[in-house]
């Protein structure tokens, strides 16, 4: 078996192809239009968007247009030509495209991307020779010479295009204005006629063309910029208190999660847990009978990261939610943890896969000095990691068959990057529609770095951004820095791990707020329920963690109660749905305030949708001021007048040009949700 | 022969060997150290500085130390280790050094470069398993375990370094300590001392390890940083009225050149001058008989561009010349002017190489509707382009072999790109002292990509940076953005070509204004002279051009005249000399002024030497104001008192802290020319 390399020779990361392996996404099309000889005169350079020359896919989702630019160049004086060339993954060019000029020898020319899957795009230029002839004649006819020689290329340039078009009557009629000497103005006048313009354009001559290297991008389906995301613990679900909830409990509150407005209901690992070392309630070393452990210790002697918990059901049963998700509009999403307990399969199966240490055990987790010994971790340098590797896509493909197409993943980061990068790629050539969560809370770089290889979304630090100009950096980095081109971020107010200080008081107005930013803010948010809605703040102090968390203890909910969060979480989420300004990350813009606790930001959608989030960061005290509204943006000056309409309580406010006046009391609402109306 | 080509799959420009051509520098390394397979678990990225990811090579110069950053990544909470390694061009290891983290996953490494040539360097990074037991044994001792399996795993790890030591007594004594039972304090003590710390640095255990791609740098001599050109006509150095000049004349001058300081003398080309419509004075289209016609009308029946013109004398007497200006510490430098008279014998020998008209003609010089007759533009769209750029390589080797190491190039940019990048790469593996400039006045991104693609230095905008405003921002373009990594600007204030509009009043302050901004803002920097200091300005109105000038005549000069700017010309070029900080240009710093009219600018060299020059801009009217200067980059406080000394005046002024008086009357000097004492 041939075996996998990376051959820097390419500057690519490339595992080649043998019999169980096919290669990266990144190598897989046909490199075509590649011959080059010293007689290309043309130099392309500074080609946007993409990462590292082509190195990892810029990321966009169906139906977007990207408008690529690039430095076209050439010595002398000549005139060029160039296209923008689209080709799907496997070669095939898609769309073709002219490239325009604009300023300072750059170029740009928009591509449409309707359907999901890879491509490429390429730039490809040449001289114009004919462009160049025409400007040339023109020049010299206004300088008032008699051309001759000039008439002659005419007919050369005029036959060659004879030879592509074979019948082309406004061919025929230049060769022949051209050609007899009784017709001299006639020939001149059809030479810087539209028609010979059009001509050139239509057969151009190509010769010693220039192309680019070749830039990917990956398309998404649009759920990947815009989802609404519940988490729950199924076995937190049944009515009946002290009972092990299942996924027939589960189906029965999707109406509940539906009605909410989300789309996407991720559920912690439902494999079987392990019990040797089990954890207790409050993540206690000793675990008491009856007890249900973590579900992230994962495997037991039921089976492994494809088997299903008994007390949660079937795969019958789980088949049967994920339908049932598809049928209230939703999507189930399951958790990738890769990591086994000691009474995994995998561990008597390969214990190669493992760290073994000199005496003959396996490497249990630390974080020295705290132990994990329920948890046995990965060994990605294992030389059988070819193996290993395949069993871990087989995972993916095997959720895949039971329809699965969302996968949020545990901690990414502390498994190898080149495992994610083949294992995305591999899994994307079946199934394109396959979303990605990377759930990697660690350094920067790390996150971005899970970004780049591929994952389709990454939590982030919105947890830890708090005041105004935390927010306002951390908005402006993931918008407007590098990673806005492979970075998509998902806000998540608490998760199942995370219990924020700024929760912990149970301040209602808190939960509004954080809830709203993550809403407002960014395409993709959830949150860990339904202790977010009903507002569970008890904490494992000093620890930004549940007191009684749901990850050691099944809880019991009363999931018909209602109350302001979940009223405003129906209301925002409806929102969202029907304002497309929330459908996308990008489009976000900070307005200037006159309060520092008002933080205010204008997001605008293509088709004209605009929406204007005003917040009082507060929480607590009413906050006055004035919003400056970037008026270049909205197409309006500044006598204008125009309607701001706030959504969730009806009430329309005139206001007129830059700088308007906004009172935010938090005890009635903290914030505004403004459209804005002609 | 195997064609040329360039494989984009390679991501690099690559023209294959064959029989005749070698390869461009940037593929020639062997491709060392480049396995990799699925246990790599380190990412480099962001590695700086580098162009296009390595595309094309930064420059620096002999002597110069280049920091290298990356980001080094790693999953998970292993500890890494990173080297910095630097190859020669032919694929050697020059050196290894050690990386140092720093901040946010960043990492640093300095690289010497003693040696001017081509270069790559490389990182590479690897998972320190040593140096993470040895922090993991340190935890949980602290945390008050008792330890077992470390010490088996650190005796595997002794015994793994024993292996590659053979002697070492101290991997001795720790196999002892950590063998025995009854050693097991004074084992932890040896796992945790300085001397496994110094094992583990000595015998890493590198397996695994990640490489970076190779990035390449070309190191110039130090003249490519800092030197004085001075141009003259030949054929305008006769002491004779009405003489034609001869290379002895030339010899004649070199003292007075090497009195003013100057350490290049250019020449226009040296070559027969053609007849067939050959130009007379100021550019008539009617040449008198007895008219010398243009340098730039290359070649005649006399030979090309390796023949030399008749009445300048002969080959011996441009080697005694060239000999002679090496005795004055000076170097000749030639000029390429890639074009031919219609008399050049390639038109008769290769009109294969010159663009044929349907009538068969060669087609001359043209921007329509301007002809120019005189002059036959190569084209480097010949089928027989392989030939082509053979024979404008063997001109430049045939100069070389005369021992001409500068070699300025006429208009490189109406000369396809490939082809320098070729034939400069080319020359520097046979001549790696050779240094081009680019006399490319063009579009910004033209200049800069001849100089991406290998010119040493380029001749600039300086000409038209005038107010201010112009002039910084001009220079953060030049010393701040990506251009610091490869475009070496070359300020001339005047050139054969271009009588600037600011010059053309004769105002005698703007001539020495333009000149001192020349020569130190930037290290390297060039006049035409004798117009220059003798302040010729007569102008062929109202272009910016010389009327009668030298490029069409002969004309006759006082030689031994001397004046203000003779003096101040010698000054300034002896202080540059003595002062380091003006032997680079990118240690350039604005100075913020409280007069726009004031230009200061500070320049630090690592040696400590420290130049403030000070700049009345008005030229005409006393300035005053204050002057900032960045104390940090000073190393002193607000209430330090230092010494500003003028070294074109010798006066000494003491100022304090960061604001300081200067005033400048234009009348005594428009400028002061400070170095900062202590």
């Amino acid at each position: 078996m041939e075996y996998f390399s990376i051959t820097y020779e390419n500057r690519d990361l490339l595992l080649y192809l043998n019999d169980n392996f096919a290669s990266f996404f990144y190598n897989t099309q046909p490199m075509t239009h590649m011959n080059f000889d010293g007689q290309q005169r043309i130099a392309i350079e500074n080609v946007t968007p993409q990462i590292q020359e082509g190195r990892y896919a810029i990321k966009r989702v169906e139906g977007d247009v990207v408008r690529v630019e690039a430095d076209i160049l050439i010595d002398g004086h000549d005139l060029i030509s160039a296209r923008l060339l689209l080709f799907s993954q496997d070669g095939n060019l898609v769309e073709e495209s002219p490239m325009h000029p604009f300023q300072n020898d750059r170029w740009w020319a928009k591509v449409s991307l309707p359907k999901l899957g890879g491509y490429y795009f390429q730039i490809m230029g040449w001289v114009d020779h004919i462009s160049t002839w025409q400007h040339e004649v023109d020049a010299k006819v206004k300088d008032g010479q008699h051309l001759k020689v000039e008439l002659r290329q005419g007919i050369e340039f005029l036959l060659e295009m004879r030879d592509k078009a074979k019948n082309n009557s406004i061919i025929e009629k230049g060769l022949t204005l051209l050609q007899s000497d009784e017709t001299y103005s006639e020939a001149i006048s059809f030479i810087l006629s539209d028609d010979m313009t059009s001509l050139i354009r239509q057969y151009p001559q190509k010769q010693f063309a220039t192309y680019s290297p070749q830039f990917p991008i990956w398309v998404d389906r649009k759920k990947a910029n815009f989802s609404a995301w519940y988490s729950l613990f199924p076995r937190s679900t049944s009515r009946e208190l002290g009972k092990h909830g299942t996924f027939q409990d589960v189906e029965a509150l999707l109406p509940r999660i539906q009605r909410m407005g989300f789309d996407v209901l991720y559920i912690p690992p439902i494999s079987p847990i392990g019990h040797t070392h089990r954890k207790g309630k409050n993540n206690s070393t000793v675990c008491q009978p009856g007890e249900p452990g973590v579900p992230y210790g994962i495997g037991s002697e039921l089976g492994g990261h494809t088997a299903i918990h008994p007390d949660l059901g079937t795969l019958d049963d789980l088949k049967s939610l994920i339908n049932a998700c598809h049928a209230h509009d939703m999507e189930l999403a399951l958790d990738l943890a890769i990591q086994c307990s000691p009474d995994h399969p995998w561990v008597k199966e390969h214990p190669e896969w493992f760290k073994i240490l000199p005496d003959g055990s396996i490497r249990y987790a630390e974080n020295p000095p705290k132990k994990y010994q329920d948890i046995y971790p990965i060994n990605f340098e294992t030389s059988d990691w070819q193996n290993l590797w395949t069993a871990l896509k087989d995972i993916i493909f095997t959720w895949a068959s039971w329809g699965i197409r969302i996968i949020r993943v545990d901690n990414p980061h502390t498994k190898s990057f080149v495992f994610w990068e083949w294992v995305i790629a591999e899994t994307r050539k079946v199934y394109p529609d396959m979303i990605f969560l990377s759930e990697a809370f660690t350094k920067p770089k790390i996150m971005q770095q899970l970004a780049k290889v591929g994952f389709t979304q990454s939590y982030t630090y919105y947890v830890w951004r708090t005041t105004k100009a935390e927010l306002v950096e951390y908005m402006e980095e993931l918008t407007q820095s590098d990673m806005k081109e492979y970075f998509r971020p998902n806000f998540w107010p608490n998760t199942h791990d995370i219990n924020p200080y700024m929760l912990q008081s149970g301040d209602e107005n808190q939960f509004l707020i954080r809830y709203f930013m993550a809403a407002t803010l960014v395409g993709n948010y959830g949150i860990f329920g339904p202790s977010y809605e009903y507002m569970y703040h008890a904490a494992n102090a000093p620890k930004e963690e549940y007191l009684n968390s749901e990850k050691y203890e099944i809880k019991w909910w009363d999931w018909e109660h209602e109350n302001k969060l979940t009223y405003l979480i129906t209301q925002v989420n409806q929102i969202r749905r029907e304002n497309t300004a929330f459908h996308a990350t990008l489009n976000w813009h900070l307005c200037v305030t006159s309060n520092e606790q008002l933080f205010a930001y204008l997001k605008v959608a293509e088709d004209g949708n605009r929406i204007l989030c005003v917040v009082n960061l507060s929480g607590s005290y009413r906050q006055q001021g004035l919003i400056r509204m970037p008026l270049s943006k909205l197409g309006k000056q500044s006598w204008d007048r125009y309607k701001v309409h706030d959504l969730l309580t009806g009430s329309i406010y005139e206001w007129q040009g830059e700088e308007n006046f906004v009172d935010l009391d938090p005890y009635i609402l903290p914030f505004h949700l403004f459209r804005i109306e002609d």
